[in-house]
């Protein structure tokens, strides 16, 4: 096939058939070659692969710079390889995200190697190189394993392209959207009288448009609880507003009282409905009562807990979120959509109007008013992917229960694997999961690794590929220092308990190994 | 196969390889019925067919809002499908971002249909009313019909679902975004000490990112041409800094002269390669010159014109580029990538260095230290897709020259057209297309019809189904007056000046027909 064959059109489905393929061959050969939850060998032995893969420069194959390309490459300099290998060795001082970048034309050849070999041969490097969160032991972050119905979905919408500034680019994936982001809007506010709902990046963003709408409608001084998620801190100073005021926790949880002794009608609070740290819920219905009473506005973030509405015997976990001026929801944590599925919704969906803009070429008067939908005032955003498309079709496969049945099964097989942690003697349990992360500490740390014993118990497991678990600070330290604790974030909906008592041992048994180590060498900082 | 299995792990790629061919036959049926770029009857009739879709409340299927369910539906309103209708009604009101939400739970149904009928049902809806750029004459925008080869690529993404935001969730997806982004960074800027690009959501998210940089070396003053994209003026106003001050064109190009008699050292200057009205580029080599006399920062809105650089006979045209700060570029307009596949270069990796920010679960200083890279500062998302593995593996199948060729194409074909448009009799050109933009005028506008005429001839190409053409609104009017013209992007890199021929003598038809239609009852406003 060509390589520059269309997605779209008549013959489209038919090349995406002969392609697609290809990709998912190379995905499987890369997943049975990793062989576990993540591949081994830490940052070093990964760009290595990739360097592998790409060749050398001095290989003089098509796919890299040639000496002669001096407009483009830079004749001389030390190969990229060479350079990514040292980058991700342990211990190296240039890992920060500004590190030097490589030098050459990185990955961007002349000549290219046709669509089949491309496919296949990245598919298989990416599989092997991932850290898959379909394996159970893969449980660090709010990094959920994608449904296929969603990916398969997703092929569709991307094949078609449609963009969601304009209803000339997306005549019915906007008004699917709408429809969907309506239901959204009305899970969260089944009884407001004009909710709505807009699709974002993800709780990043939805976080930033609850401190915009706020800004817009002159209130400018954000509020949070030290369990807030760094994007709070984060959008406020991207929007010029003085960064957050923090408010004190008790056990991962903003402190209701404390929030009333600093509150004034100049105030926007955030609040959480599953931290990311611990997955703990503020108590949302108190801390709505203290911002009606001192007229400040509320945006919840429950970009983790938000979708636990679509259980019955969960949803009271969140109570109160109606009283929330605006509330942030993720489908990419449970909702099992690959990243981005944000979405943002406003219990009146007249303060999305500090969202309107006018651009010609997109949304002329004349236009709207002939009967044009205006799209451009629900995003932040110009151009951008359709991803209520894959959201639908996920919840027109299971259904909201369908869903719901899913969160559930992630918060019981939490809770069992705490009660797994609370009995054994090696490990220690920060406390009760609310939602479905478990936050625990091996006794070795407390008897004399310490924090550092725990964030090399993390990155050993990282290291030998054997599992991916979390890290999160937490003030249970003396005094209320923090302290750090391991996190398991369960998002695997097939999972159960049996899945992760063995990680449990493991955990055990390589702090122990570790302060082993840690004696024979001294602990590196 | 169950709804929610998963896409990656073991069994991903087989559940996959079952589910993506219906939604491939879903796509196939939809783009038959469809025969044509966009769907026919206009927002109405696309409406209708997804409450069709849907189902009716009162029909009680499962899918819909069920009237005991007081808790999530409304019980009592009017039905969606009957309010969606009527929204989309020409001359309705109501067609704004915020118009009122569909009653009820919109498109979230508690019981779903399962995997297979979701996919294949929604796939041939979406399909069947979409705006197609495989289609030659849907070329209304920068809106470009995607490579199948990216569109495979995505599956891959999807399914293992890397999230950018740390090494443990994208080990080699990282380090192959690293060499991608170095590549990109070399490409604007082949002379730089140590430049760096970073991936964005699209030339929207790069210029704010652009004026973000600015602000934070103290430089608060945007300026611009009259010609600059919305984006500008939004991403100033979302980051608190003063609107921007507009400096006049000529020929849809920033005028130097006039730049420079404004310009002071706190200003930062965006200026435009490849306007999304007529591509035209401004004069980067004496605005550069400019803006280092007067010490200005200077960022260039490259979005549409950036990947030219890829071309060796049309990269002369981006002369000066790389004497910007920093640059925006799209690789879902020439790229051929499905939205989103924006790139955000600078000159100086150091300037990225605003972007820093500290999380402890993600990037802790111990763990950087100990050499697991840093992801969190090369974005202002935090969970991001990996949309450089796409765009990796398009540019590994065609190299920079096979995709320089489809953009010397697009370019071609636009001077051919234009040709055809300077030589019928019914038509006008604004001027030789820079890029692959022609902007046209009926001789009937000038005439007798104005501006009203143009407006309507593209929205009733849009309502039979038979063209999606663009609109630009350009000061070629008495004193300098705006004037609205047709607007044809050509980004297809496979149709020739054959396959839009017949659009313009289809365009100077239809303004005809509309002159008489106007005639009879008087232009609607």
């Amino acid at each position: 096939m060509r390589a520059d064959g269309l997605a779209g059109g008549d013959g489209g489905a038919d090349r995406l058939g002969e392609l697609i393929p290809l990709a998912l061959r190379g995905m499987a050969a890369g997943v049975a070659e990793r062989g576990g939850p993540v591949p081994a060998g830490g940052p070093a032995a990964v760009a290595a692969a990739l360097v592998a893969e790409r060749g050398e420069p001095d290989q003089a194959t098509p796919r890299v710079t040639e000496p002669a390309d001096a407009a483009l490459g830079e004749p001389g300099r030390q190969p990229a390889g060479a350079a990514s290998v040292e980058r991700g060795t342990p211990g190296h001082a240039n890992s920060g995200p500004h590190r030097a970048a490589p030098a050459g034309r990185g990955w961007l050849p002349r000549r290219g190697v046709g669509a089949e070999a491309a496919l296949e041969e990245l598919s298989r490097l990416l599989a092997a190189g991932s850290a898959d969160p379909a394996d159970p032991a893969c449980a660090a972050h709010l990094h959920c394993p994608p449904l296929a119905v969603s990916v398969a979905a997703d092929v569709v919408a991307s094949a078609l392209n449609p963009s969601m500034d304009s209803w000339d680019q997306a005549p019915v994936a906007s008004e699917l959207e709408r429809e969907f982001t309506a239901g959204i809007a009305r899970l969260c506010y089944p009884e407001a009288e004009n909710p709505d709902a807009v699709v974002t990046t993800g709780g990043t963003e939805s976080n930033l448009l609850g401190l915009l709408l706020a800004r817009e409608n002159g209130i400018v001084q954000p509020v949070c609880g030290a369990n807030a998620h760094h994007s709070v801190a984060r959008a406020a100073w991207l929007l010029g507003l003085p960064a957050p005021i923090v408010v004190p926790c008790e056990g991962d949880r903003l402190l209701p009282d404390a929030l009333d002794k600093i509150l004034t009608p100049g105030c926007v609070v955030v609040a959480t409905a599953g931290t990311t740290n611990t997955g703990t819920l503020d108590p949302l219905p108190e801390i709505a009562g203290v911002c009606r009473r001192k007229r400040a506005r509320l945006h919840v973030d429950a970009a983790y807990g938000g979708m636990a509405l679509c259980s019955d015997t969960l949803k009271g976990k969140l109570a109160g979120l109606e009283l929330a001026d605006s509330v942030a929801l993720d489908l990419h944590k449970f909702g099992w959509q690959p990243v981005a599925a944000g979405l943002f919704a406003a219990r009146e969906a007249a303060d999305l109007g500090a969202l309107t803009v006018r651009a010609e070429y997109l949304n002329a008067d004349d236009d709207t008013e002939a009967g044009l939908p205006d799209l451009l005032g629900r995003s932040i955003r110009t151009s951008r992917r359709p991803d209520a498309f894959r959201m639908a079709v996920t919840l027109h496969a299971l259904g909201t229960d369908g869903l719901g049945a899913l969160v559930e099964r992630c918060c019981a097989t939490a809770a069992e694997v705490a009660r797994h942690v609370e009995a054994h003697p090696g490990l220690r349990l920060w406390g009760p999961p609310e939602l479905s992360t478990v936050v625990l500490r091996p006794v070795a740390a407390d008897e004399t690794g310490g924090d550092e014993l725990v964030a090399r118990v993390r990155r050993a497991l990282l290291e030998a590929g054997s599992a991916v678990i979390g890290r999160a600070a937490l003030p249970t330290g003396p005094g209320g220092a923090n302290q750090l604790w391991l996190k398991l974030t369960l998002l695997h909906p097939h999972a159960t308990a049996v899945d992760y008592v063995p990680l449990l041992d493991r955990i055990v048994a390589t702090a122990g190994a570790e302060l082993v180590a840690g004696r024979e060498s001294p602990v590196a900082s």
